[in-house]
């Protein structure tokens, strides 16, 4: 089997996985659990791990040149590895933000604004789950319960950062940057999808006040033309005013 | 009647219900009103909200596809229903805002700019009063009179966010997300108009340069053309110099 | 003398007035100046106040629709009526910005680019004597000097908004708000004029590759023509070959 | 020796001690050095900046016009002369972002972004280094370690300004005004270069559907063609239905 044939084969399966570890990873962080619960919480985070590190393995194992897709793809392995960057498996489930963008229709611009909007509401929604999973046993920490961190995800997200919370923990500051980085990129693409729009509806305008002007300048021209056509029909008329 | 038929109607006096509910609302609120007052304040605000009810029922009643509107109108009815959602009723308001534009003449850009100043400031004061309205009665709560929410509401639309007042109640933080919401699409607005209109004035010092060029291309044919003049009409001595 | 003569003749005269005041109040509210050099200052102050009171009379006299260039210039009024508008006076100076912009060369955006940042600069700068002046005499305020003020002023104008120093009283309040529509306005146009940049980079580049791809078609064209040339200088031989 | 010599054989001697500099300068900071490891870093330190200085008086030597050179290469000086803009000689770093652009390729928005992020990186992680150097001994900063520094950085140059950490000494604040208007810049370019190639897709789309029309216009016009053959090939028949 080609590495090409697995990755077509186990796309689906993979997003759904994330899905799973995404509902018991808030499941486990927002309900706080404990005891029996707890247990299965983890026992389902570790299958969904395990699936995880095994597609990475079967993907080294198929890649044609393996030394340079090892090189290219140390993200991939520190996301499996590190239980630090755990959040980072979830950027799987932006396979199912390309399907909510085919049904958003053809044009360009529609697709962009669903994929946006789609990814920043997942992003405010994970970084506060892992957020809160990241600083609720600091001492020091203000973000204790779901809201406020939803709260404060949001608050990042559009740059206002009032600091009524901000994250203390290391591994709560890393989440916050990427979460930051995801603002910033949000900012960018709302402006130059709405300046793409006004650019375009400003030329559209220009191109019909020309199109009026030469629509006039046409009606001009025949109207000479009739004029003309008048002055033809009475030749001998003018023909004797000119000696 | 058609569903068409009474919304164009109902246009008008559902906008002239919305400045009433949004008068009586701010009066409230700022006011912070008790005895008679409130009893009155409270009758305008009970007699708006049926007139809204009884527009979404004759809507639902009215709608050629009955299933079909109610479930792409769900926020409709959360906002009759909810009274958290009661400020979205302002929403009518942006009708006042196409009267505002009309009258800002044809070019697009003008009426961009029209349209976002009016909604600003719209959606500022509104977030005031209701953020207000939700923080008050809260012990936490540091937005406690009217000048302090209008401050807040503007240091946050514009993503400054310093913090010195943030809201702490759901209710409140609900209203801030569409605030910041609103700052971010602003924002975008402002850079956008402003990056058309930097494009084109860019574009059109350009075509003036070729323009330039171009003319000057045509006074070289021209004086090309005088010096060729020049020599036909010496024929006979260039005759006399070629043999 | 007409309206149009009238601010031909007074605009260097009131910029140079506009500077005036501008020193004496710098000095007034950094040096927190008392006795004979608070009288001196406020002195300057009160002859600049009278020149702008002079000239918006002599406007109202002199302009040719009295009641609508009343109705049009209303803040001009209240610039000149209330202190709380004191530094708005400092408008003028813009004039002075037009001349750096005339000295920034033919270039449309490196005009914009000279003009934005001498206005950045000078509103920061104005902002931060003018909110100076109406904290320090609060008890709640925080900003007590000049280089927090000229920090605070910072911190606002890029939005990044800390919140460690901010504006308690209501005209402190007023400036802050009117420095955040400048920094958003600067935001605007730094990104505006950066897309108008590489937009016009891109699409030369794009040019030049069509160019270069024209270039090798024409010489495929030319290397085709010589291929005929040498088929067709070698007439007899072909024809031998066909009967 | 000529000026221009000097400058091309310098550029990557000056580089390379820019870059000593930065190694020394993070560790003196970062480790927070006593003793014989101060010294090392405080001699590594001195070398580097001799070298500096030594370029500085080479170029003004050499420099054709003198005056000129010393009236507009102030800022070369201050940075020199001033230990207070010693982060400013880390400028010389950005010769290595010009190679890393000539490793991304071809394409301009590309090397844009690899550029802006490359700079980003940088500055986020100098003025880090810089703002514990100026903090760190001030009794009322927040910034005491490097952790912290880097957390302040990230939150600043991203414009979201929590406010937990702020520098309070002016060299922290100067540090912390440029790394502000870095984060501006970002902001413009990321949103710019999105702006590029979102206007570039939506126009190409348009040129892909107008081609699409066309060749449906082609497509019909060949239809019309045919049935005109089909008609003139039955010459006879059609002769004898028209009389």
């Amino acid at each position: 089997m080609t590495q090409t044939r697995w990755q077509r084969l186990s796309e689906w399966p993979l997003t759904a996985t994330a899905v799973i570890f995404l509902v018991a990873y808030t499941w486990e962080v927002i309900g706080n659990l404990s005891g029996l619960s707890e247990l299965v919480a983890e026992i389902v985070i570790g299958v969904t791990w395990a699936i995880f590190a095994l597609d990475y393995l079967i993907n080294l194992v198929l890649a044609p040149r393996r030394w340079q897709w090892f090189y290219t793809h140390i993200l991939d392995l520190l996301i499996v590895v590190l239980p630090l960057l755990r959040p980072l498996r979830l950027l799987r489930l932006v396979t199912l933000l390309a399907v909510l963008q085919r049904t958003a229709g053809a044009a360009f611009r529609g697709r962009v604004v669903t994929y946006v909007a789609g990814a920043a509401a997942l992003l405010v929604f994970v970084a506060a789950v892992a957020v809160l999973d990241s600083e609720r046993s600091n001492a020091d920490s203000t973000i204790t319960n779901f809201g406020d961190a939803l709260w404060w995800a949001f608050v990042t997200v559009t740059t206002v950062g009032y600091g009524d919370f901000a994250p203390v923990t290391a591994q709560g500051r890393l989440i916050a940057g990427g979460l930051m980085l995801g603002g910033v990129a949000l900012l960018g693409v709302v402006t130059a999808t709405l300046a793409s729009w006004i650019v375009e509806r400003v030329a559209r305008q220009e191109e019909d006040e020309q199109a009026a002007t030469r629509g006039e300048i046409r009606a001009l021209g025949q109207q000479i033309g009739r004029l003309q056509d008048t002055l033809d029909s009475q030749p001998s008329a003018s023909a004797d005013r000119r000696p």
